[in-house]
């Protein structure tokens, strides 16, 4: 492939629950050597779910990165062997109560590809359901919901409350829509 | 603020050349303790370059943490005490070539909030001129340049050719234009 780096060892850093941390040397297309600090991760879901009248679902949650709360689309971790869409459908529930009758794949991405192998499966759910009893999500997870209109989005990514890639996307996309 | 995880101890594991790694003990809201594994990042630039055709300025390259080259927006870290939208001007010409006469700040996102810090200052780059003798960029960066309608970058986010967050996020911004 075209401009390839051939890796030429592998140092483990450190392997967490949730990422690994591993540094290759590797040669670049002009033969020279050159360190690549990698982190690995196991992959992850985001949801655009739509309400009838065409409101996204956001959830509120701290993110310790960040040390601050944002507002972001549904989301979360592939478990290992999980189907990508069963997660989303899984994270949906856990995190909004909502079932969808309409659940489309859309698009994956890379959010880091200069240092991190995470991809982000991105679905879009309409026709949504709220269930009587959802399933519980992660017990260390703190989460409020709410449903906006996209200009109500706009706004919240002009104040930064919106404040990541995949959220950011998702409502430039439904603003297409 | 809401939801805060109070950081009780700290870890480090790794400092390196771009990112480094720890991980640190919090107490979640309910008074219960977890463990966050966390990346910094010095924080990064991205640039939608327009042409008067409204085209958009992507650079291929390879990425070693996806194993393959991707069309992206052209991007780069931030120097240290470097202001953002300088490194943004410099990433532009480094990597294309082009100076603009218009250069926009339009929103600053972060790429993945749950076990990173870095963000990305997104700026729109427009009235392009070609640098007689452009400023020379990492020594190990190899780059090819091409600018596409915002109909062939959907096509090339549709075969994954386009495959990460902020550019998928600049194609579905310029289609609302």
């Amino acid at each position: 492939m075209k401009f390839e780096e051939r890796t030429l060892s592998t140092e483990q850093i450190f392997t967490g629950k949730i990422i690994s941390v591993q540094v290759d040397e590797v040669e670049l297309p002009d033969g020279k050597l050159a360190k690549r600090e990698l982190v690995k991760h196991p992959g992850a879901v985001a949801i655009i779910a739509l309400t009838e009248d065409k409101k996204i679902v956001l959830v509120e949650q701290y993110r310790k990165p960040l040390e601050r709360t944002m507002l972001e689309i549904p989301a979360g971790k592939i478990e290992p062997g999980e189907e990508p869409k069963l997660t989303a459908i899984r994270e949906l529930e856990e995190e909004t109560g909502y079932r969808a009758h309409s659940f489309e794949y859309l698009q994956t991405f890379s959010t880091s590809p200069g240092f991190a192998d995470e991809i982000i499966h991105l679905y879009v759910a309409k026709e949504l359901e709220k269930v009587e009893q959802p399933a519980v999500g992660d017990e260390d997870e703190f989460i409020d919901v709410l449903e906006v209109t996209v200009e109500e989005a706009e706004e919240f990514i002009a104040n930064e409350r919106i404040y990541d890639a995949k959220t950011v996307a998702a409502v430039w996309y439904v603003k297409n829509l």
